[in-house]
């Protein structure tokens, strides 16, 4: 159990707090189900990208997946040994593609014809060879949000299975590139087994087939998008969703690597607000908290569902509410007619599920400063990032006033 | 003319332009539709915080509407007299409340009961009293995005008329209260005529009647919300618009205070992105850019249309593409379907009316430091914000990374 008011009276609200011994059980248990083969767990970074949090995955031998050059600092800087990072993402620039080779991670995705030729073009500037992985888009609907869905035609991401191919062929015959992994990874958030199934059928696919013309990969890339329980969605069990990735590989030597973010990181986190005001609008109430659309978008950019635990000696009948926040949009809010006592200035509001995707989309819209960060460990919390105050917020641009 | 190529070779991509000669400008004809009236123009400094351009309306008269404290303490810092300050906001914490008293500013805009209870309370521990003006909501439907409408029951924002005159005169009975205003904003980028007179006859009605039991208001705050050109909008000038509200205003002696923000800043601010690929997905093409979500978020969180301009050698004929940036989600896009030539590695896009609620709305996401921001002045070219480094983006938790 968290005591989140003493939490609320050491470190302030708002304030999000992380669970570091529930990732450590995700993690164990995911990578757990993929010990019948060679694989590498590569912490997708974006999901919580706090320098501590990727810190422990690395004690825990985790790689990385990145997707810019900054994530692949803080990989470094959290002790993430460089065969173990990868570097993702539709739009790498000159700079980040040759900072990536210099530090010699395991593989750079590739994700368009034309970045195949900026990466080989550089790798030759420098004189060096570039491991790449070509990430393959398998057309497959994974049936989830239009935001998060990656897989299908019609988004950016990954190349068709024939462009692969010819990419794989020109790899092979560069001096400056070498295709060692192939990559795939249809949508955040994946609850249905069957697209992923499905997907890594058509991968394994190409892998055989570029086998025939010997293009002899190591690494099978299954990418993340496992889903989590956010309210009572039915969730695939790592077992399960090893199992069917696994069954598509007979025959075939590869080390799999799987990316998970939000099945590691998403309820092992809370967001914690104070509760400001109740106030009434005609028939309507409102619940007026401390936090924002600037710590926590999710609710207000994918209508996303947050579990809300009201921490109150209030005894009042529940009735709906919409919890929102200081922020001069009707766009920011936590939850929408959602049954809650009625509360008192001061008492706390917890939203669950905050560990993914919530601080690290967090910006200083109205001049808000971003929230401190803490982790639990063995029932100990500690700071590992410091709340924002006026200063940090005008530091790259009071010089500038004349 | 804006040398784009120029100031991207200075400054580099992603980067913010702002020209201040055009917001200029539109102060002086918003300033100049309400001379036969007293007026305060109080800068919205939610649509662009950057010190400089606070400083810039500073210099040329204005006030400031301040939707928290950060936001008061700029608008201090940029030379804004604390008797043009305003402080609104649904969410205003005691130590936030307790600031604003002890600065002195022109009033605190009380957006429900709750909150004129803490002020009051929070006024008497300071033995101070606190000039309020109470935010009323005139129940008047905007034909406007569902986010940024704000003047309805269902919205979380102001009180309703009978509640603001309850208020009203709890606060004349109040030592520690001054009530002087009264303000209403029914919505953002507003761009029809009827529901703005339609609400300033009900707020002015209320004026009149509390005038009849002695309580004689001196400000008469409109709030803002004054729309702009995106695409082919038909807007409304600030001359129909101001003569709307004045034509309500007969036999009352009031300061009228209008709060622009959108109006004077929206179109004055370019973002400037360089193009990094070309990729077709199927018969699917995207223009892959160096900016993205983190640094424009109102595609993607408003479905927002921003012109897009290419600066390019190619003369090739256009066809329809998404512009789409670097980061991992579908939901990262500039425009979908745009028609734009086949465009070259380090080609330029000019993403258009980029100057509200842009930068501010920014993140770090992805591990991506903010854009530098830079003022046009005279034809002259400044930078007003640096660039975020990685080292930025880490102060505050690289010492507990233990």
């Amino acid at each position: 159990m968290i005591n989140f008011k003493e939490l609320a009276n050491e470190y302030k609200t708002p304030l999000y707090i992380y669970n570091l011994d529930y990732m450590t059980k995700q993690y164990e248990e995911l990578k757990d189900a993929f010990k019948g083969r060679k694989s590498i767990m590569a912490y997708a970074v974006k999901s919580n990208s706090n320098l501590s949090v990727v810190k422990h995955f690395a004690d825990l031998g985790s790689g990385a997946d990145c997707v810019s050059i900054g994530e692949v600092r803080r990989a470094f800087l959290a002790g993430i040994p460089p065969y173990k990072i990868i570097f993702s993402g539709v739009g790498k620039s000159d700079d980040e593609i040759r900072e990536a080779i210099n530090k010699d991670i395991l593989y750079i995705n590739v994700e368009s014809e034309a970045e195949l030729g900026r990466v080989e073009l550089i790798a030759k500037e420098l004189n060096s060879t570039c491991r790449i992985s070509i990430r393959v888009n398998p057309n497959i609907d994974p049936q989830t949000h239009p935001y998060i869905s990656t897989g299908l035609h019609d988004n950016k991401f990954g190349v068709e299975i024939d462009a692969a191919k010819r990419m794989y062929i020109r790899a092979k015959n560069s001096q400056n590139l070498d295709p060692v992994g192939i990559h795939f990874h249809i949508g955040s958030q994946l609850t249905e087994l069957k697209p992923i199934y499905e997907s890594a059928e058509i991968v394994a696919d190409l892998v055989r087939s570029l086998s025939n013309i010997k293009i002899e990969l190591k690494f099978f890339d299954i990418g993340g998008g496992l889903g989590v329980k956010y309210d009572n969605e039915t969730t695939i069990t790592p077992y399960d969703y090893a199992q069917a990735i696994l069954s598509t590989l007979k025959g075939l030597d590869l080390t799999v690597i799987c990316e998970p973010g939000r099945f590691l990181t998403a309820n092992a986190g809370y967001f914690l607000t104070k509760v400001l005001y109740e106030k009434q609008n005609g028939t309507k109430r409102f619940v007026v908290v401390d936090g924002a659309m600037n710590d926590l978008l999710r609710p207000s950019l994918y209508n996303a569902y947050h579990k809300i635990e009201a921490i109150t000696d209030s005894k009042s009948e529940l009735s709906k509410a919409d919890v929102v926040g200081p922020v001069c949009e009707s766009g920011d809010f936590f939850a929408k007619n959602y049954p809650l006592p009625i509360l008192e200035h001061n008492d706390l509001l917890v939203v669950h599920s905050a560990g993914a995707y919530g601080f690290g989309m967090g910006s200083n819209y109205n001049t808000r400063g971003r929230s401190a960060e803490i982790a639990l460990k063995d029932g100990k919390a500690r700071l590992i990032r410091k709340r924002e105050n006026f200063e940090d917020l005008v530091a790259l641009e009071k010089e500038f006033l004349v």
